[in-house]
């Protein structure tokens, strides 16, 4: 990949390992402007404070930006189970030395996406701040080259039985989002599970034995062996964030299909829920989103190992 | 199978074409005492008159109580575009010489139920009569062998993205029944449209030559045009009511997983869909029905050519 | 009021305090054909103990027909804390002496609407019995003179903001109801708390010096202390049931207005409310419900009294 | 009032007759640093313009900065039925000559909020700007000395037999608002119908002879004549947005309780209801509105024509 091919990103996140890959691999394969945290996985003073670890870490020259602190409508809800109190559980961190750019992630998303014809917005949190944005400044929707969400599912869900974390922990946030007329990529669970690191892919990763590798490593062992808990004893990690980066940085290695996609708001059931048409019978409802069915896995790690190396 | 194994039942359904086939095939592979009617695919006086008709042309001595004219809660919908006006669109019927043998089929059910030991409900329509019965006499949930239902999906709906026809119509009934504690097995679409027939059976029907014959392969050529004009052209008769029947004669064709199912009341988007729990991550929702996930499409066809040529 | 006079009823109740003296005053005031219970205020084996125990103490010749033990969709909820464990606490009770007449109340209200032209149904607990014989015999709606209801209100609830228990325990069977198409008087918690009764009014009860008297005033003296606890402290015994009645045998003593009335069923905080259109500006919906507005409070003890006296 | 005692203030409206009269009537008697818009009676190009038309009229320096263009979460809808297609139908306007501050309510909100100990927000439109301004600087809740909102109703809505137009416009705003721990106080439809401007007003109005006065008695005369339409025919102006800048200049005149106020989000009949706790009964649903119960009508009809002689 040239590098005048990079995409030009701002990355939405709430660190939480997988995001922290995201940064990562971001760092590497795109024109990364910016960082805008919000609460997720953990609280906002947490994702931010994991936000600039990461950077300073992999010593990176990126700006963090903070967000929002809670969602829009509903309350909070964070998934320490799966990424340990800090919400960077495993790798021995160290001291933060870092400060945030600014408490500014709206407004910095508006104003970066206003000065840019070509910049996509990879979201891999809650969507809180993306929704805020479009509802301060609508012209972003069709401004932006698009929006690349790592968020719900076509299938089953991780926290109810349909609603997968990101959506269901901005529900709202989500329907602004996927209302907005911005073209939309989604990753969902049904995704990135295909992405899955495997106890054996570990040694892999160990043996490029540098910092980034360490650290990608140190927390796989961690966010595996909680899903390894939480998923019927089997070593699992897959890595949902990077899969929305790789949809810009690596579209050959992905399948996409049109669909209709609607948040469900009020289900007692269903709640957060992206209700994806899959309908075998002809539907009015017309694609809104473009969905990633199917990921080449074996690819897409070769992927992240290239860009754990250059570091 | 011999005789002795036959399972005893009772038919509620809504005819419809399906309906129509699976009470052909119920009459000749199960005990089957009674068919009870209810609003659904067409309204009630048609799916009894339906009913009565198949009974009628199969010269069945099977006796037809009249249900409910209309769902629990939610105002009444029909699908003649899948069945036509009638609901039987397609064979040149007979006058109808039937009558039926009671408007009570909710005490029908339970009078019939209390007084058997070994009954199987198998119901294919909107779920009104057999939530009113449960809600009238309790005892009956356990009292059944257990309910065997045409409706549902573990993914794509048809009247929604993901609601299916039966549980739509009548979503406050299917509520009743999956919460009344009776054991309950579910063919929903994600099975059902594996047991689809296709152009080419319709020659291997004709060839029985019999009234039956005749009657489900006029019906089936309607049934797989109407599907053909709604599914993007490409004729498909996937025989849902049968299912139901065939998952008491002929377990062996089919595979079930136990699973949490819930029906989803008040999603703005996901009304009427069967919320059934497949998440990869461990789940405290514990499993309430056994659904249906695979149906062996050659070996079923072969089940029901045998009903066929049994007239 | 001449005996030609008396409306012929049936009283659908849940027993209860005010239930119980509901049936005292219909007893004597009108054609009283039989009781039909419900789960309600508590459990319905104790319901139907109350209203059979009402009977005997009170000698009257009423059968009492068994109904729903639980509503139609949502789970069971009771009132203890106002009519303590047994529903009737305060006065000492006999030992049950009588038996039911069966476990057929909505058989039996659909089969004795049939019979009748000039019935009304009073149904002062949640509407289950109720709706279950209007979705098993439609046509009772319009045979029936009409149904009066004590239940909802126009302004505040009583367990949450806005909903009163006979509604907000069974919200379906309301709906059902309500939308029947049968005339249709409604008591609310609006109107049945002018009818309250007030400690200086338990000794003129007393000194009628009956058994319906004693009865009433320990009844009303438990009633009213519970009301004291949860009522800030004043003591106030609403008589919410035999308003109900007394809309058909006293209606000079109501007024009425026509409202167009919705009950909620999907709210998060006004769930099992009664939604009454009292819109300053026109409005196109309309009127389903006379809805009662005004009792006279003091004739409307003068009728009590004369109930009481009559034992 | 001596000049020291006014209180500080911000106005967000969405003009709209009432909300001009509030302009008017706040420009008199608070320190009213800045008006913001948002869409709601009219859209937002509309209120904007009738914001600007407003302050030039009457010859005011205040600045006027445009805030969102649309609801959060729900489509927008609008009123012209009662304000008339422009939102300000009756007067003769002038040509616009003034522009606006900016495209910045939202940031201006917060920016002056931070900037102030002692600044009131007076919001009398849909709450979409300060929702969006308390999501994006949480810290602003306690900031400021409250929010004074016109909106919702402890009894019959407008637009709905329950809901207010200005909450049922932007119901996740409104529950944002109220759950935000400011200080809130609410003047709702039970009050505002009591500040009612008659047709032998008017003429009041108009003795007093300047530009305000007219403005105001041609606005009115077309507001009254709308409801009149609406209202059964009986001229009446309600003054709506008024009384929220009076519950801050002329607490004296109101009456107010502290209740338990949400606001219904997913209710069939009952979305954008806001749900007041006066139930008779003890609530443990702790109080976070002081809403208004009372207005002294005649003296507030004097405040105005005060304010409308300042001109």
């Amino acid at each position: 990949m040239s590098p005048t091919a990079k995409p030009t990103i701002i990355l939405d996140c709430d660190p939480g390992h997988d995001d922290a890959i995201a940064i990562l691999f971001a760092a590497h394969y795109t024109n990364l402007l910016g960082i805008t945290t919000v609460s997720g996985n953990v609280p906002l003073e947490l994702t931010t404070r994991n936000a600039l670890l990461t950077t300073q870490l992999l010593n990176l020259d990126i700006p963090v930006h903070v967000g929002a602190a809670r969602p829009l409508v509903t309350e909070a809800v964070h998934a320490p189970d799966i990424h340990g109190e800090s919400g960077l559980g495993g790798p021995v961190l160290p001291n933060l030395e870092r400060t945030v750019a600014g408490n500014d992630a709206v407004t910095y998303l508006i104003d970066t996406i206003r000065k840019h014809d070509d910049l996509w917005l990879v979201a891999v949190g809650p969507l809180t701040n993306v929704a805020l944005a479009l509802r301060m400044a609508p012209d972003i929707a069709t401004k932006l080259k698009g929006i690349s969400i790592m968020g719900g599912s076509t299938s089953f869900g991780n926290r109810t039985p349909v609603a997968e974390f990101n959506i269901l922990a901005d529900p709202e946030a989500a329907d602004i989002v996927f209302k907005s007329g911005a073209r939309i990529l989604m990753c969902g669970l049904n995704l990135t599970h295909q992405f899955d690191i495997r106890q054996t892919d570990l040694a892999t990763i160990r043996q490029i034995d540098n910092v980034a590798a360490r650290f990608v490593a140190d927390m796989l062992e961690f966010f595996g062996e909680t899903y390894a808990e939480q998923y019927f004893g089997k070593f699992t990690a897959p890595l949902h964030d990077p899969c929305a980066v790789m949809a810009l940085t690596h579209p050959e290695l992905l399948e996409f299909a049109p669909r209709h996609v609607a948040v469900e708001l009020t289900g007692t059931n269903t709640r957060g829920m992206t209700v994806v048409d899959e309908r075998l019978v002809k539907s009015d409802w017309p694609s809104n989103v473009e969905v990633a069915m199917k990921i080449d896995r074996d690819d897409a790690l070769n992927a992240l190992l290239g860009a754990i190396a250059s570091y």
